[in-house]
């Protein structure tokens, strides 16, 4: 039998809506998420976990309440639980996101960008 | 404060040694890793996690005992908890792979490819 590989950038090819993380894969009780973003997203943080942003597409900066980190195509960062931060994108970028499953996007804070979760493609 | 991004092909050029799985990063109570591998890898599985392949450069086959995977860069895969699997390089291929924190490379089976563990770069 002939299993199917997950292709990263064909699963990104599905979907155009922004902030709106799409579930590609699961690893026991974790997933694999993609997501297009492009300006200012909202302040928020995740009060129980951490949370993994690998850049596939464009430039984001990620803002903390001490700081800054920017990530090009080909790096990641690990935001640590419970710390604020606000994804910042000049352009149109497109990361993988991964985390525990029922991971909300806008974490604690209840935004008019806090997307339906667990939409797979 | 600049926080650093972690390059996943700056730490894939920090060590050459075959097998042997570098960490780059912990999320909670899960790693990233970094793997170069060429030729065949041996049988085994992980009888307690679901394992993830992300493929960084080359060609990595993933044989199973009903059937295989092949993986191209950009291309991903989860290995349920459990299945006996066999990864296998002609050329050189680089990986990441992500799984809980404590995972051996050769999974319940000892073998001279047994490599150690939480080695980070």
């Amino acid at each position: 039998m002939k299993y199917e590989a997950i292709n990263i950038k064909e699963k990104l090819s599905k979907f155009d809506e922004l902030w709106s993380p799409r579930v590609i894969a699961e690893m026991n009780d974790y997933q694999f998420k993609l997501a297009k973003g492009e300006g200012e997203f909202v302040w928020h943080h995740h009060p129980e976990t951490d949370e993994v942003f690998i850049l596939i597409e464009g430039e984001l900066e990620i803002e903390f309440r001490d700081g800054n980190v920017s990530l090009s195509p080909g790096e990641m960062f690990v935001i640590p639980k419970g710390v604020e931060h606000k994804p910042h994108a000049k352009g149109l970028v497109q990361v993988m996101l991964v985390e525990p499953k029922g991971v909300v996007n806008t974490g604690s804070v209840a935004s008019e960008l806090t997307a339906d979760n667990d939409i797979w493609i």
